[in-house]
């Protein structure tokens, strides 16, 4: 183990998060919060500080492997965590550690669940970090670091994997920092475009960046206690739209930038992506109709919560938890199917959905003709035998830390379905649940071992579990 | 599609089950219940003819593949739980047909979820023919149609294959019908054991005989309305060891028989299997030490509760309900655990899941080496690629069933606890599930339409989801 080109990394995304503070900082200057000023000026020192002492000399051997890679990225977002976490803990607005440890995972991990009820007497800068966490966290602190710095040279690759969700990731272009300098290029662009557009619809500009930060790292944490209600219905729909763009694989608008149509229309993902969608929101819309004025209510309202839930970002305009039991429960399974591979969002993923719809399809095939040779495709390419494996054990080991999060939280003696939905939002990067971490409820009355239990399962769910697993496993350890 | 062999097994099945009800009907000439003796009279006569026309001729081409052997089985279970139904139908006692259906399959299928409010002014010969059924359904009735006659030459595997839990069913002996008469020697033997020890235990010989029924197959249904609660505590003592009895391979019983016990001590399943049990009844136990007034007394409570559940039985002794959330989330895993692979249990297998929890152990060790060679093994054996796919598209299909299953049924909008413990504890042949399908409710409040979805995952619990993939598979059909 390479413990040294770890640190060397972890420094580097420690001077990073150190500069990204830069900008609460500069908010707190707008906002004359003279206190806020001094707290993230501490925060920024120390972080920097920190960065630069493990950062200091590069090392000598600067190679890096597959388990390197996975260990230097779980432990840069626990770090980042971490040193994201002091703000809050030095401003004094979540004097436990571990709740702001908590709030800034959720942010980092772009989950939007939060242990804070009432977040309008935060100060704005404070508000603004809160936020801007969801933005760094939904691209990547390690894509923006190779795409800005060639530091790694040939180990990139394996940074890059570790930290990125889905299947299979695969690059945009030949070079792996041309691929992350178009990544962010697109993220930049599409968040702008978002900002001018909420501006457009009369929303103040500090809202308007802030929710966007939310809606472009698919995160969910508003500046508002009722989260996403109190804003226009033009800016309602502006954000559904947004997280379903944001939902999508980053690829597909490289493609498009391409002008390449063919394989944007042929995508499998981003027609089940949809489908999935377009179907959840006409049947939440028909359960829901008795509950609004209008169907053309109804339809914003059923679209809005269908969006942010499948996308994984959490927000809402209403209070789903009052819906009848159909829409809550499709609500609930498209926690678990999440976004497209490749894009902001959490969950299983759609291609991973997918993969799975077409193993049993296959394997249905072979039982009743056993002698046929079947090869499962997607795209019309075929789908690689590792691929399916790296799923089903995806699944396997999802499946695991899902059971023994939900036991182990039970400890508080919540019910049932708050235990599943606390765990299905946080694995999944969601955010809220139901019942008693519904969307006007929090995280809040979880002990602290709980909320440690489903800080790990943001970061879990964020880096798609492996990097964890490794950095935990005794065989990663041993000589 | 050999449909004639098809219909010429199912004609047997229907002939075996004929033959089966003159237990209930003697039954009824004992107690005197003569309205009864004539229900029975007219089922079995419309049973025997409808089995006798099936399989009036056998069919000249009797080869049977793997397709048919699938679609022979399914067919066979719905074909004997519609006939099956026929008692409580024509008794009046249940005037609805479809709750009549779901009562038989509940049997059949050894899940023991009841519609029935009140099973103690049900007749007596009812009564056994309702625990009757789990104990034919238990050993499977394909198994016990091998056991007896050789009808169907080289196509026996496919059939047993397709009735028997687990991932890969292996034979005891050479011969298949040799294999399936050790079965039902060992079951017989088991089952009379039983039933003198409950004797022993001063319990009725009715009620002996029928919850031995209820423990062999690992059903469930009871004889009085507080299952278990009114025995002795020595019955319940016999009833928790037998119930874990009847969840161990058969195959492990067999071993002892030939008294080759090294493999036995070995065995990574039963290992697994007691683990689970023990370490889930000592913790149960700490968690609700303050619910009874000894610990002893709590201890035979969780023991009993652990087996009942970890078994798919579904007995009870106490409202698990009222327990604390810790508690009765243990019991939620352990439904999703069951059994051991070819006992009668249900769930997925701990076979299934140690299989589960290597393949993930292999991947991050993988991760770390990634140039090393790992191959999964199981008591001693390395596991085939075969069987570690068919886990992986079992858990797949499961999965998505399960999902489906859950959002279908949350149309009658009970609440979330309730809709996923009842498809947890029908698709996992338990019987109770926690809130309103707890210990001391029942199924009766669902919809016709959400009993018919319980009931096919009842079937596809048993029969391991393959079987009726198959039959409404429309590759299946095609020429």
């Amino acid at each position: 183990m390479n413990l040294k080109m770890i640190f060397y990394t972890l420094g580097w995304v420690l001077k990073i998060e150190a500069v990204s503070m830069l900008l609460p900082l500069i908010c707190s200057i707008c906002y004359g919060e003279e206190k806020m000023l001094s707290v993230f000026t501490i925060c920024i020192a120390v972080t920097f500080v920190v960065g630069m002492l493990l950062s200091f000399k590069k090392p000598k051997h600067h190679s890096m492997y597959a388990k390197e890679g996975f260990v230097a990225v779980a432990l840069s977002w626990i770090g980042m965590s971490f040193f994201g976490a002091l703000p809050f803990f030095i401003s004094g607005h979540t004097p436990c550690f571990i709740d702001a440890f908590f709030e800034t995972v959720s942010g980092f991990t772009t989950t939007g669940a939060s242990i804070l009820s009432n977040v309008e007497i935060l100060p704005k800068s404070l508000l603004f970090w809160r936020s801007f966490t969801h933005w760094i966290g939904g691209m990547g602190v390690l894509v923006f670091l190779v795409a800005i710095l060639p530091l790694f040279g040939g180990s990139t690759m394996h940074l890059i994997k570790a930290e990125s969700p889905g299947p299979a990731v695969s690059k945009l272009v030949p070079k792996v920092q041309s691929t992350a300098k178009i990544l962010y290029t697109i993220y930049i662009a599409l968040t702008l475009l978002q900002i001018v557009l909420l501006l457009l619809g009369n929303m103040p500009l500090f809202d308007a960046v802030t929710i966007t930060f939310g809606t472009a790292g698919t995160g969910g944490f508003g500046v508002r206690n009722s989260s996403i209600a109190e804003y226009s219905p033009y800016c309602q729909v502006v954000i559904t739209i947004f997280m379903l763009i944001f939902g999508v694989d980053f690829a597909i608008y490289h493609l498009l930038l391409l002008r390449k149509v063919k394989p944007v229309w042929k995508s499998a993902e981003l027609r089940g992506y949809l489908g999935f969608a377009l179907c959840a929101i006409l049947l939440v819309s028909i359960n829901c109709r008795n509950l609004f004025e209008t169907f053309g209510e109804t339809l914003r309202h059923g679209a809005f919560q269908v969006a942010s839930i499948m996308t994984t970002t959490g927000f809402s305009t209403t209070d789903f938890d009052l819906w009848p039991e159909f829409s809550k429960t499709i609500l609930v399974m498209l926690m678990f199917v999440g976004a497209c591979a490749g894009s902001t969002g959490g969950g299983i993923k759609v291609s991973r959905v997918l993969i799975l719809f077409k193993s049993i399809i296959k394997e249905i095939k072979i039982a009743v003709h056993p002698r046929n040779t079947i090869k499962l495709s997607m795209n019309g390419r075929p789908i690689l035998h590792e691929t399916v494996r790296a799923v089903n054990v995806f699944m396997a080991s999802y499946l695991v830390i899902f059971a023994l999060s939900v036991l182990f939280i039970s400890l508080d003696n919540f019910n049932f379905t708050t235990n599943f939905t606390a765990v299905a939002a946080t694995i999944n990067n969601i955010g809220p649940g139901l019942a008693g971490v519904g969307p006007t409820q929090n995280f809040g009355g979880y002990s602290a071992l709980s909320k440690l239990i489903l800080s790990f399962d943001m970061l879990l769910g964020r880096l798609e579990i492996f990097p964890l697993l490794v950095l935990f496993s005794p065989s990663s350890w041993r000589k």
